[in-house]
C-alpha cells in the first residue's frame, strides 16, 4: 500500500514512500511516509499614517482580497489603550468597521497562559471568523507575543496581524515567527511559530516611547549593524543619540523620512533576510543570536532592573572583548562599539555580571544548542564568526578587560515607566 | 530593499519578494513579503511486539539517526498503567533506556490545557533533550492529543512520538497531524498541527480493549470503506463481527495477520492519502469530514452516553439516506450500509436526533467550512460527491425516513467502562 495524493490548493513537494514490509528484529513492519511542505507567507509594512481616519489600511489589511469583512476584534495592552484607545475607536469607527476592543495587561510577569485564555476569551466572544476577520494585534513585544499564540491555539491557527508599538516590536518581536509564554519561570517555555499575515510599521507610535524604551530597541538595531551592516552601525555612529531625541522621526535629511526610516528598514531587512531561510530554526547557527547568549542569564538575574535590549547590549560589548582578545576585532573597532553604547546611554556591563554567571549562562546557552556553543563573535564590524571553544579562562579574562574598560563607567539610568503622556 | 537568503538546510521555495514602495491612499509604504516552506514528514508503522524487551524498535525509533538517547519521558494514561505499566517499565529497563513514566487522566473531561502543564511540568522535570530525546506517548487519543500540544508548545516544538492502543487512535487520532484540547465546553478549541515523527501501531495492546470500545473505532474504518474503499467496505462485510470478536488479532487468513491486519492497513492507509496533500486543512473540502458534519452536536448533546465513533456513525448513517433520497445511493447499497452497522452493533439513530439538533449540527458546521455546507454524501458505495444545498425540508424528510428504518431498532447496549481486566 502507498501513500498516494491528488493535486490540491496544499503545496506538494516529491516524497518517498516506504511501502516495502521492512523486518525489524524479527517483526514484519509496514511503513506509511507523510511527506509534505507548508507553505509560509508574510509581509511586514512600514506603513505610516494607520490611525489617519481617511486611511483603509488598517481596517483592510489581512482580510480576504478585494473583501471587506466590516468587522475586526482589536487586542492593546492597557499602556496603548491609555494612549491611543480612544484614536483606536475613532479610525474603527470612520472605516465603518464593527469592532472590539479588547483590553490585556501585558507585562513580562502576565505574559503566560492564563492571559492567553482571556484573549481566547474575547475570541470566541466575539464569535470570530476563523478564515476572514485577522485578529488585529496592537502593542508591545509582550502583546504581540501573546496575541500571536492565542491566534496560534484558537481552532489550531487563525490569521492576526500586528503593529508594534514599540522600537523593538518593529524591528525584532513583532517581525519574526515566534509566540510564546513563560512558564514557571522559564521565559517563553512554551510557545508556537505563527507569523502574522501582515506586520504593519508605523514609527509614530514612537513619539510616545520613553527614551529608555527607545534605546532598548536600539540595541536590536546595533545587533543587526554588527553582525552583517557595516553602515548601518556608521548611521548609528553618526545620528545615534538625535535619533533617540527625535524619538525616531526624520532626521537628517530633506525627503520627510530621512535616516530614522533608513535605519528602521535596514534593521528589518537584514533580520528578515536571517529569519526567512530558518524560520522554525532548524539551523541553530543564527546570526541574529548575537547577544543572545550570556543575556538570557544576564536579564532573568537582574529582573527587573534591566530591559531585554539592554541585558542584550552588555551580551554584545562583552562578546566583542571576547572577539577582541582573539584577534578578531581590533582595539579601534573595539572602542567604536563601546563609545556607540556608551553615546546611546546603553550598559556594556551591570555588577551581577560575575564570572560564574557569565559562564553559567554559556552552559545554559549549549543546552539550546544542541550541546554546541555556537557563540557568535565579531569578526570585525559588520561580521561574525562562530566558535565552540570558549573556554572559563577566557570568559574571566574578558570579563576582567570589560570591568577594566566599562566597570567603572556609570550605569546609565534606568528610570521606570514606559512611556511619557 | 529586498529579502534575500542563502542556502540553508531550511528548504526554500521560490519566493516573490516585494521591494517597490507602494502607496496606498497617499501613504508611502515599503513592504517585503517572506515566503518559505516547512517541511514536514513522520511516518507510520505497523510494528508488532513493541514491548517484546528484545525488539529494539521503541526504545530506538524517532531518536537521532543511529544514536541511542538512553533516555527517554514515556507518558501513559491511567488505564494503560494499570494494564501495561510494569511490562512498559520492564521493556525499557531491559532495552538499558534510562526512563521515567509520568501517568496523567485522560478522559474527555480533562482534556484541558492543566493536564497539558502537567506533561510539560515533566518534561521540565526530566531535563529533556529538546532535539535528541523525543516524548513517548502509550494511551488513547485523547492522552495522544494532549501529549501532542505539550510537545508542540515545548520550546516552541520538540518531537515526540506516538503508540495508539485503541483501534480509533490506530485509525485516526494518532496517525494525524491534529492535537488539541477543549476549551470552556468547545471541543478541541485550541491546538496545533504537530504530527509525531513516528508512529508505531501494535495490534496487540486490542487484546485489552472492550467490545464497545474497537466496534467504535470500526465506524472510523467503515468511514474510510464508504468514502474511497469499496473493498476495505466488503472486508467488514464480510469479517465485520468476528473482527470484534477476536479483537482484531488475525483472522480469516493462514498467514498470521489476515484479514485484521488489512482492515486496519488499508484504513490507515486511506486516510494517510487523505491528509497528506491536505495536512493543514487549507482545503475545506475533506473525504475525511464525513460523518462528521451532524455528529459534533449529536455527541455534544448526548455526552456522556455516545463515543465518538459511534456519533460518527448515526451521522453516516443519516448521509447515506440523504443520499438515497437524492438518488445517489441505491436502496441495495442503502440496506447493505445500514445491516453492517447492525451488525456490528453500532449505532445508526439516537433519541437525541431531532429535526433541530440536525439542522442546528448541520448550520455550525457551515461556520467550520468558511460558510459551506460542503456536505459528503454517498455516491454509491466507496465514492463521495460534496453537495452545498440540504435543505431544512431535506434533512426532516431524510430524518424520517432514518427513523423508520432504524428508529424501532433496539439501539445497541452502551457498557461503559474501557478495557477489561
Amino acid at each position: 500500500m502507498t501513500v498516494q495524493s491528488d493535486s490540491t490548493s496544499e503545496a506538494l513537494r516529491p516524497r518517498r514512500t516506504v511501502a516495502e514490509p521492512a523486518r525489524h528484529r524479527g517483526y514484519a513492519q509496514h511503513t506509511w511516509q507523510v511527506s509534505t511542505s507548508k507553505e509560509v507567507s508574510y509581509e511586514v509594512v512600514l506603513s505610516p499614517g494607520l490611525l489617519d481616519p481617511s486611511n483603509s489600511t488598517l481596517a483592510t489589511a489581512g482580510g480576504p482580497a478585494g473583501a471587506r469583512s466590516g468587522r475586526r476584534l482589536v487586542v492593546v495592552d492597557a499602556t496603548v489603550h491609555r494612549l491611543y484607545g480612544a484614536r483606536i475607536s475613532a479610525y474603527f469607527a470612520h472605516q465603518a468597521v464593527e469592532h472590539e476592543i479588547c483590553v490585556v495587561d501585558a507585562h513580562e510577569s502576565v505574559k503566560s497562559m492564563d492571559t492567553v485564555f482571556e484573549i481566547v476569551a474575547s475570541m470566541d466572544a466575539f464569535g470570530i471568523s476563523r478564515r476572514r476577520e485577522p485578529v488585529i494585534a496592537i502593542g508591545g513585544g509582550v502583546l504581540t507575543d501573546l496575541v500571536g499564540l492565542a491566534a496560534s491555539l484558537y481552532r489550531r491557527s487563525t490569521p492576526y496581524m500586528r503593529v508594534p508599538t514599540t522600537l523593538i516590536g518593529m524591528v525584532d518581536a513583532a517581525i519574526g515567527a515566534k509566540t510564546g509564554v513563560n512558564f514557571r519561570r522559564h521565559k517563553n517555555r512554551l510557545g508556537t511559530y505563527h507569523p502574522s499575515a501582515v506586520t504593519l510599521i508605523d514609527r509614530e507610535f514612537l513619539r510616545t516611547l520613553t527614551p529608555r524604551h527607545l534605546r532598548n530597541g536600539i540595541a536590536e538595531i546595533l545587533k543587526m549593524a554588527l553582525v552583517k551592516d557595516a553602515a548601518l552601525f556608521e548611521h548609528l555612529e553618526a545620528h545615534g543619540p538625535r535619533l533617540v531625541d527625535e524619538r525616531m522621526q526624520s532626521a537628517g535629511s530633506s525627503d520627510g523620512a530621512g535616516v530614522a526610516e533608513e535605519v528602521v528598514a535596514r534593521a528589518i531587512g537584514g533580520m528578515l533576510e536571517e529569519l526567512q531561510p530558518n524560520l522554525w530554526e532548524h539551523e541553530l547557527q543564527r546570526l541574529v543570536d548575537f547577544g543572545h547568549s550570556f543575556s538570557p542569564a544576564i536579564e532573568m538575574t537582574a529582573l527587573p532592573e534591566l530591559l531585554h535590549g539592554e541585558a542584550v547590549c552588555i551580551d554584545m560589548a562583552f562578546s566583542a572583548v571576547l572577539a577582541h582578545r582573539r584577534r578578531l576585532l581590533d582595539r579601534g573597532d573595539l572602542t567604536r562599539i563601546l563609545r556607540v553604547m556608551d553615546r546611546l546611554e546603553l550598559p556594556a556591563w551591570h555588577p551581577v555580571c560575575t564570572p560564574e554567571l557569565m559562564a553559567g549562562g554559556l552552559a545554559d546557552t549549549v543546552k539550546h544548542r544542541d550541546g554546541k556553543q555556537l557563540l557568535p563573535l565579531p569578526d570585525g564590524i559588520g561580521r561574525v564568526r562562530f566558535v565552540n571553544d570558549v573556554s572559563r579562562t577566557e570568559v574571566d579574562a574578558a570579563l576582567d578587560m570589560l570591568v577594566d574598560l566599562r566597570g567603572g563607567a556609570d550605569v546609565p539610568a534606568m528610570t521606570s515607566g514606559k512611556r511619557g503622556a
